[in-house]
């Protein structure tokens, strides 16, 4: 299996009011997005919205559940005042703000914030992960 | 906010069992991973792997969680028939199937396979989304 992730999709409550938040944040929506899902492309993979209980009936899963989700999504920028500034940039979007960003301990720099649903997004700064002109994040070998 | 996402970091219980699950698939290990969290170069992207715990910590917000987390997280093969080597091959390396793959009402091929921590993956074939010979996926602008 080729070590990428194509697409990741979140399960959403409220699929108009997630695309807003989404577009509100700088993204487009891809005309093949429906009534019934929408596509943002992301650098060289997709996100997509859908509605939770489909997601979950698509997988054969029981769409029951609470609390935290167990992933989280992370954005990172080209250093601090690029995280302080999309982090309110999201909240201006409607995000809640679940950490303010701050100096974290493996030398870094990162906050967190939740989308409409609750998915949780952090968004960094980590100098040991260069990131490319065209968005591309690279890890020691 | 650039439309990209940088990581995607899945909670595990046991962090030795899920890297060697994902290098069973055949995903490399970076040397910036550590005892307590695993990064793998996924395309311009990374996927970590975290214990559960700290990484609802380090978003603030309570680990208590059950069920449905909400987020899927896709790899896109080339073919049907790569659909049903790669679900296989997941399965063989410890995933639980949960859906074996069928053709989908969209136009493609699909099924899913749970990690050891439950997190769902579907691998599909989408004919409208090519995929270039880096992996990167492309949805119509």
């Amino acid at each position: 299996m080729e070590p990428r992730i194509s697409l990741v999709t979140l399960g959403v409550a409220d699929l108009s009011r997630s695309r807003a938040f989404y577009e509100r944040l700088g993204w487009r929506a891809s005309s093949a997005s429906t009534d019934t899902v929408v596509f943002f492309q992301a650098g060289g993979m997709i996100l997509g919205l859908y509605p939770r209980r489909l997601l979950a009936e698509d997988a054969r899963l029981d769409p029951q559940g609470s609390g935290f989700g167990g992933i989280t999504l992370a954005h990172n920028g080209r250093g601090k005042a690029e995280v302080d500034r999309l982090l309110a940039e999201a909240v201006a979007a409607g995000a809640t703000l679940l950490k303010p960003a701050e100096d974290a301990c493996w030398g870094g720099y990162s906050g967190y914030f939740a989308d409409p649903d609750g998915h949780p997004w952090e968004v960094a700064w980590n100098p040991f992960f260069p990131i490319a002109d065209n968005g591309t994040i690279s890890l020691p070998e």
